[in-house]
């Protein structure tokens, strides 16, 4: 409590410009103002979404990555999405509600908020309504992943396309998101979980996830939605994009079967790419969908997943390929774009 | 009975090149094989979708318009199209599946049969799962508009979409598809139902099928999802795309609500023309789907249709506009396109 209503001076990442190396400053954060939290940060977890948004190609309309649950909106009273309206006018800008200013500065400038996180430093306000409060039993270094590509890959499956008892299922992209979407799969009872990559090293490891056949694009003549046509009697009954290629999503829709195949776009694409397709394809059936967070809304859902961690119902540890501090953040993203890392997660001690 | 295994020459209006008059001739309609049934057509009905293939813009894959429904197929038995594979591979390019042949002649030269069913002849032969038995009482020069277009418009509200009591609806173009899906929409609960077509005029014979607002995108500068998107704060629950124009697809997926807005196209495009979006549409929970003669199973569901027609439960008189012949066909067809017309009904008879 002694830091109660004061400024605390601590370690964070900061990017001053897309692409250039992320600086660990001595941030300042401001005391949280009413309807909001002042929270220490002991492990974070690096994604595709923030270097992609590091470099500079984010799409005008990124959404926050730990969706925020006020239960008071449009959207959160509707039963139908995890997204809420109440703090979107403000994350997506990089301040906070209430003044529509940051908490954070460096040498009295400010520095924008990410997301309505900004978890890559020692202490971070949020909003209220964005943080979930979960078992104090669980292991932090594990259960940082529970907010952002596990719980996205499993929801996926579960929430956005729901998947039955004895179905095809076609993932295209074998990183943690991915692989979530195989666990997914394989609780919901799918049969066949086909797992389709450039990189046929990654096979082995999506093995242990539910994959159960693999196809690698670059065996084949033929584009890759022919392929699985042919491998499935006609296609899959459900598909997910999960590496953010506009071609590839189309792939994916054109992959699912006549009549009933639903194919879900879990990447997110580059800013000013479009999805294309014949018509066709959907008026014979096929449905097109996407997912934010897999469609769990955070406040309720996340501490339901730690449980089931906890339960040992899911995985969360064999994502975890690498652990580093968040002074190392920049090597950390390296190896985030060199493909043999998962999921590293960074310990904010010193 | 005098004319069982006996060829029958009748009436019939031929295609023979694309955009030149149907020619009526005297056809010979061989005796129907095993697994058909010759029909004596009385009464039909003209849609887009036939002149839409007399244009020779005919997409590669164009469905048959009244569906098969052989309850054996992997799609029949799925419970989730009605789609049917039974027949498909022989009615896409015309023939008959026993023996892959016509049975359409004119001085023993071949006629090709149209999407599974030719009925502007005096007779016909279809495979048997395309034909349905309905109440003996109905009047054909009505009930006959319940194999193309009313269907298409109330199933796409009642089977694709699933619209629920208070939700708000858009529906692009307000010819007899459109207006199905009115009526469909009205009987389903809607509480506001947006008609958007670039002639004001047809808002007066709209609002009689349940359309309760109207749009002309003409009286805007903005692109017409906006326009939506600002008039139901966020934009619709459903919207329907009811004309075959690629654009206009997007513009109703796009008018759709953020979290759970749904869009069916229901408009056949010409061929090759490609629909297209940003993901982040879909990643933001919208749903795009397709709906092909409204998701209803043709065997099963017609003879119901046909029943609450009799109930008087759904429109079926108030689409027809026009009576005429069947020489009179080529005048039918320009009727069509001056758009004043919604359902001609042509009777065989001389």
């Amino acid at each position: 409590m002694a830091t109660q209503g004061q400024v605390i001076t601590c370690k964070a990442a900061v990017a001053y410009e897309p692409n250039k190396p992320l600086v660990i400053e001595d941030v300042q954060v401001a005391p949280p103002q009413a309807g909001e939290v002042r929270i220490k940060i002991l492990f974070t977890a690096l994604c595709h979404t923030d270097a992609y948004t590091w470099s500079g190609k984010d799409p005008e309309g990124l959404f926050p990555c730990i969706l925020a649950e006020c239960r008071e909106c449009k959207f959160c009273k509707s039963g139908k999405t995890n997204l809420c309206g109440k703090v979107r006018s403000a994350t997506g800008v990089g301040v906070m509600m209430n003044d529509r200013k940051s908490r954070f500065s460096v040498n009295g400038k400010p520095i924008y908020h990410f997301m309505g996180t900004s978890t890559f430093s020692q202490y971070t306000v949020v909003h209220d309504v964005s943080v979930a409060k979960i078992d104090p039993q669980a292991p932090l270094e594990k259960v940082c992943l529970l907010g952002c590509g596990v719980p996205t890959g499993l929801g996926a499956v579960w929430n956005t396309a729901k998947v039955e008892p004895g179905s095809n299922v076609a993932i295209f992209g074998l990183g943690t998101v991915g692989l979530a979407v195989a666990e997914g799969a394989k609780t919901a009872g799918a049969t066949r979980i086909i797992g389709i990559d450039i990189d046929s090293k990654k096979y082995e490891t999506a093995k242990k996830f539910g994959v159960n056949e693999f196809v690698n694009p670059k065996d084949h003549q033929k584009p890759i939605q022919e392929v699985i046509v042919d491998l499935t009697d006609g296609g899959v009954d459900y598909s997910f994009e999960c590496i953010g290629n506009v071609s590839v999503m189309r792939a994916a829709l054109e992959c699912c079967h006549k009549g009933w195949g639903t194919s879900v776009i879990v990447g997110v694409a580059a800013s000013g790419q479009e999805i294309s397709t014949r018509p066709f394809q959907l008026v014979t059936g096929r449905v097109w969908k996407g997912t934010a967070f897999g469609g769990f809304k955070s406040r309720t859902q996340v501490p339901w997943l730690v449980e089931k961690y906890m339960n040992k119902e899911i995985k969360v540890d064999e994502y975890i390929t690498h652990n580093m501090t968040l002074g190392e953040i920049n090597k950390a993203f390296d190896l985030l774009h060199e493909g043999t890392c998962l999921r590293c997660v960074l310990s904010t001690s010193d």
